[in-house]
């Protein structure tokens, strides 16, 4: 599947509302349980996306649009969330993120980007040279990756009580080793 | 963590409009892109959810609350939905699990399970012998493989798409070979 803005977009503009629906007034437990030491919870999953809408995928965009002789983008925090959501509801961080995600949605709209633009080259620090087009085809396969791992890690805090059915459950064996 | 009945249900509460708010709407693509052959779209996750309403989950508690001198469960088939939605639209399978799913998660609080109830066993084709409550846990942790599987399915479509940052989105090599 070749990237389409306007298909990109509608799944951009669904993902708030998505883990919304999956995850907001769910028992703490569901919300809180991770894959193991230094892996996202739910909870991290989503503070992990709010810092993309603040420090990666729109701030990587302006770089590639203003065609500086080095488009080259800052480090991404991973871990950032971390210390800034200390004390947070999740309800707080899914209409932060909710918030944040539609003010984005609008301005990648309002640039009514054309093909040209889509081409234009920046410069990823550790992934080397990268188009305006493959940036925002990254930004909705992250968001996807960050929903399948919400329902994931999810699903791995039942992986004793399912007893006997672990075989016929793939998703409690995946990435037994983090892989990111 | 613990299958408990209450908080298990709050699970199994959420998915149908977690997968409508993911789904609906969206272009043709991504609801029926595949992982490759003899693999699930999101058109066909939900439809196997669907299944799973009518001749998995609930059919196979009131097997095991009947308490005959052997609780074998029916083998399920993967593979019924394929035939037994060709020409549907995705709109109308999210409201059919919808529908499917309020009516069992009603009959489910209906019945009032007890902790001796919870520990009454069933014989699975393939497993062998499990407990009620086993099977309840697996229904929940089964919609959230389920979930994943769509969210992966999606991300894969842009797998071409985006370019150098296949390394840093793990989403689009997992699974490259089927695993159910």
């Amino acid at each position: 599947m070749e990237f389409e803005l306007a298909s990109g977009m509608e799944v951009l503009r669904r993902t708030p509302a998505a883990l919304r629906a999956l995850l907001d007034g769910l028992p703490e437990p569901w919300i809180r349980g991770t894959e193991g030491p230094d892996t996202f919870s739910a909870f991290d999953n989503i503070g992990h996306l709010i810092d993309g809408e603040e420090t990666d995928w729109i701030p990587r965009a302006r770089i590639i649009l203003a065609g500086g002789p080095d488009p080259r983008f800052e480090p991404y925090d991973r871990f950032r969330h971390w210390e800034r959501n200390k004390g947070r509801s999740l309800e707080s961080l899914l209409d932060e993120f909710r918030d944040l995600r539609a003010a984005n949605i609008g301005l990648l709209g309002s640039w009514r980007l054309t093909e040209e633009q889509l081409a234009l080259p920046g410069n990823h620090p550790f992934l080397g040279p990268v188009t305006l087009r493959q940036l925002l085809a990254a930004w909705v396969a992250h968001d996807l990756g960050h929903v399948a791992q919400v329902a994931r890690v999810m699903a791995k805090q039942y992986r004793e009580a399912v007893g006997p059915w672990v075989p016929f459950l793939p998703v409690l064996t995946d990435h037994e080793v983090p892989r990111s």
